[in-house]
């Protein structure tokens, strides 16, 4: 199968190497800026292309879309021409509808949504991600298929419509973003210890480990959930100076709280 | 050293076999009640004690307090006779102050504090925990910190006073309690798609091997840190029908948001 990759950034970046390393063509890719297109083109050996998308190669199998979500609609609808009626046109964004792209019902155009956090640099396990896959067409979607088959696990590769995609972003925000930030909250405490974040890893490495195969119901722990009064109100107490930590600390307590009352009925 | 524990719980039921196998002579568990008792004691092949806190046995160098935060006081008041001049009695809570278990100023008392989320049946890997020392008396410190270093890295044992302590325990429920709450709120979210929070899984690794080299604020990536106010409204519009989490997902975005305008100013 020979790709197209419109988008330098880091979702191309990490899937560029990842095709070409599961036996697709990565024929060209094309960036708005000449330096990133020639770095990850030459990365991957192939064509490199940027400024106008006219620079674009016609007669590629599928044009994969990795720019920003609200740069897909304009992007999609001037790649259309040079797509023609052979080619496949998918973006990747989660929270982004297959009608962005597709410009008139009768287009072959899909989704390809690899549901992982990319960082420039990092080497991603493509074998473990899982791939969403959306499509116009019965051909556009085998096609998105096997391109997902080709870097994936096969029962890594999943069907799902915009709705229940955009839901599932939602899910990715608190289980990546969220997370994350609990754990910047958490740094900024830690400051006037002097204990540095280090300390934490451990903590953060159990705790993740254990949701490798219980579900965060029965992993849950803590003074929230035993609603130990003490220790909720001396933790909020020494929020005082941070007002909206201290409201986070309140509503993911009594969160954690509701929660457990609710699911123990 | 001769140890006794008092508490058959989680941090009990692991810390118990892991100071065994550091070379601690475990001498004595004690609980509430008989079966837990002696379900730990014959786990680590140790005398067992249970109901009234004078079965306990005397002369022991460590005494261990493993029960829930609000009963530390008084069980320490209740051990002092027992445990004598020669023992140090320790808790091991984060959030109780060592001021809570040292009856007179003159007491060897002190905290043996692991950072670290307990759960039964676990194996917890002890030399990667990090270990938080307390105590009245320079030799109880010693005694605390040789048992700590008996199964945890040498560099991975720290003195910490009462009030960082408390601090790093606030950290800890960010770390621990409330990412794994972030993870909770993710599978209820999923739910009405029908995708299983396994698809999760590689997404919540892949955050958290980030941070075991990145710092929390190079990690952060998402809606929220980019402002994008099309996903972060749509993303709100979906949590509708669940006002506490949209509520969390406004403030957790916000937080977000001020935390990157701040740093990188």
């Amino acid at each position: 199968m020979r790709i197209v990759i419109i988008g330098a950034g880091r979702l191309a970046s990490c899937l560029a190497p990842a095709l070409r390393r599961g036996g697709a063509v990565v024929a060209q890719v094309w960036s708005r800026s000449e330096a990133s297109a020639r770095a990850l083109a030459s990365s991957v050996g192939c064509d490199a292309a940027w400024g106008q998308l006219e620079a674009v190669l016609p007669g590629a199998d599928v044009y994969l879309i990795c720019v920003r979500d609200d740069a897909i609609a304009d992007v999609a609808r001037r790649l259309r021409a040079v797509v023609g009626s052979h080619g496949v046109l998918a973006h990747t964004s989660g929270s982004t509808s297959l009608a962005d792209i597709a410009v008139t019902p009768a287009d072959a155009a899909g989704v390809f949504y690899p549901l992982q956090s990319f960082t420039r640099g990092r080497d991603i396990d493509f074998s473990q991600v899982h791939f969403f896959i959306e499509a116009t067409t019965a051909d556009a979607a085998h096609r998105l298929e096997a391109l997902a088959a080709a870097v994936a696990r096969p029962d890594h590769v999943h069907r799902l419509a915009t709705p229940e995609r955009r839901r599932m972003h939602l899910a990715a925000v608190f289980v990546s973003n969220f997370v994350n930030h609990c754990c910047a909250l958490a740094d900024d405490i830690l400051r006037p210890t002097g204990v540095g974040f280090d300390v934490m890893r451990p903590l953060l490495a159990e705790t993740v480990a254990k949701l490798q195969h219980l579900t965060p119901g029965e992993a849950q722990t803590g003074p929230a959930l035993r609603w130990d009064e003490g220790v909720l109100a001396a933790h909020s107490a020494l929020l005082a100076d941070a007002p909206l930590t201290q409201h986070i600390y309140a509503l993911l307590s009594e969160s954690i709280h509701t929660h457990h009352e609710t699911s123990s009925q």
